[in-house]
């Protein structure tokens, strides 16, 4: 069984693999005749996997993405070849939470006043963190550990999923259909939304238009889930005061883009994912193929992380 | 037996002080004939101040200061008049700890690049918090406050004392004359010292050649006890990465001084204890005053806070 290792395994993965009779090629070494062969890629590459799913006699089963997100994938062609699609939820919800704290604290400290100033004038319209509730749109693993990181500065956090079913760490979690009571009493707002076809352009005009004054909007979910024209007349007319986004549309940014415009505006570039490599947990991609190695390779199936690819997560 | 409310009182506190025959006048209403009537000061201003120490008939016994560190009051002529002041060691703790966590996923987090950048240009070079052993200098209050919040990130947090005894929330505690085991391990070095004579000029040129490449300096102590040439000259040759001062030396500090000019360096003004005084939190210092008052009223005694005014805190 041949694997297509997009993301770097070490010998002691490679180990692992060839106990379950699993050979490893790579996208440097791969020759063209093995492409057909290919049953799982770990990780996926765009230009490789076009080829791999315009061969017709593609053996390609199972995809082990990078990323907790899918979006970026052919997700119904997928489905019409019966591929099933593992995701890394969970793998990057530390440094994405750690990158949600560092904003609510860059304006709640007022480190967005000092960043630029080049002369001595006080600023001290500041905040504790207990002092600006938060309301978390997605209660996944990244939510969850949002929340847990707010709760230890002794905040409160509030949670919004689909059926509004409660999740550990949160204050209480409303139904998507049902968020309001929770808005009202946010100051900050968190887009942890996936990319579906259901959270397309969630956060609209009329999202905004529920605004009085809301201290900090953040996007770490995926750029298509927020109206950016939306975001952009709310801030203008000082119904949202700050706003921080990982995520856009599109991405790269083109130059001058009246995001890159505003200074109440923060963009981190698709990069709230980021840690030290050298310190080890960068390997952890492969314990999500790993869990699932064993039943895939003995009957087919898989124990953990299954994408639906009807809902897109 | 009168007191001179520099800070505010509400009702409540007022009441409270009545019970105890303590009678109350503020700046704005005070007459020069009661001047010397003065027993207690709640804050301190150095204008009447100043009117109160130099009239030989002042009654003035008690300082209840609005801070933590007391390195602005005139210590030894307090001490020769036998006046004794009480501090608010811990009222600003929780703000100052949350500015430090601003200061350090700041810099960890990429938001250093991003608050500048008007282009599309990715910068990874971040870290968790676990990735950056801390090592805080001081472990009252605020040090023992930030290092809860480290530890709720998952990250290791040393600390260093006069006598090097253990202190909660610390992995492990160093005395002042024995620090550089935990030097060797930390990526960030936080000054929260108190202005003492003992602690004037301590992070010299000396402390600072023991850097290879510190990633970040946080100065939140007090200016004293901080060379700011020393450490302008370590950040230009690399041997410290990125520095955060609250406090400095002057302040404030003059047009084009050096600190200023570089982008390395984050200033923030001597605000770092700053909170949202709608909240509710800033009432705070009453709860100092209002400990001492029942003993000092009855015997001229006080139950805690007391400042040493040799040592200085």
């Amino acid at each position: 069984m041949l694997l297509l290792a997009v993301k770097v395994l070490n010998t002691e993965n490679r180990n692992f693999l060839a106990k379950y009779g699993i050979e490893v090629v790579t996208p440097d070494t791969i020759k063209a005749s093995q492409i057909s062969e290919i049953v799982i890629s770990y990780g996926w590459d765009n230009a490789i996997g076009e080829e791999i799913l315009t061969n017709p006699s593609s053996k390609l089963k199972w995809i082990q993405a990078q990323s907790a997100g899918v979006d970026y994938l052919p997700l119904a062609q997928l489905k019409a070849r019966d591929i099933t699609v593992t995701n890394a939820s969970g793998l990057k919800a530390l440094p994405i939470a750690q990158t949600v704290l560092s904003y609510i604290l860059y304006f709640a400290r007022g480190l967005h006043m000092y960043a630029t100033r080049t002369h001595w004038e006080p600023f001290t319209d500041q905040y504790l963190v207990s002092e600006l509730p938060v309301l978390v749109f997605g209660t996944g693993r990244i939510g969850q550990q949002i929340a847990k990181l707010i709760k230890s500065f002794g905040g409160t956090v509030y949670g919004v999923n689909r059926t509004g079913h409660q999740v550990p760490n949160f204050d209480r979690v409303y139904a998507m259909t049902d968020y309001q009571e929770g808005l009202a009493k946010a100051d900050i707002v968190v887009d942890g939304l996936p990319g579906t076809t259901e959270t397309d352009d969630f956060f609209d005009e009329r999202f905004f238009e529920q605004m009085n004054q809301l201290f900090l909007f953040i996007n770490i979910g995926r750029g298509t889930t927020l109206n950016q024209s939306a975001l952009l007349s709310a801030i203008d007319d000082s119904r949202v005061k700050y706003a921080a986004l990982d995520v856009t549309t599109p991405e790269p940014l083109p130059k001058n883009h009246p995001l890159f415009e505003r200074s109440q505006i923060l963009l981190t570039q698709h990069t709230s994912w980021g840690e030290n490599a050298q310190t080890g947990r960068a390997g952890g991609l492969f314990t999500f193929l790993e869990k699932n190695v064993p039943s895939f390779v003995t009957e087919g199936t898989f124990v953990q992380n299954v994408v639906d690819l009807d809902r897109g997560y």
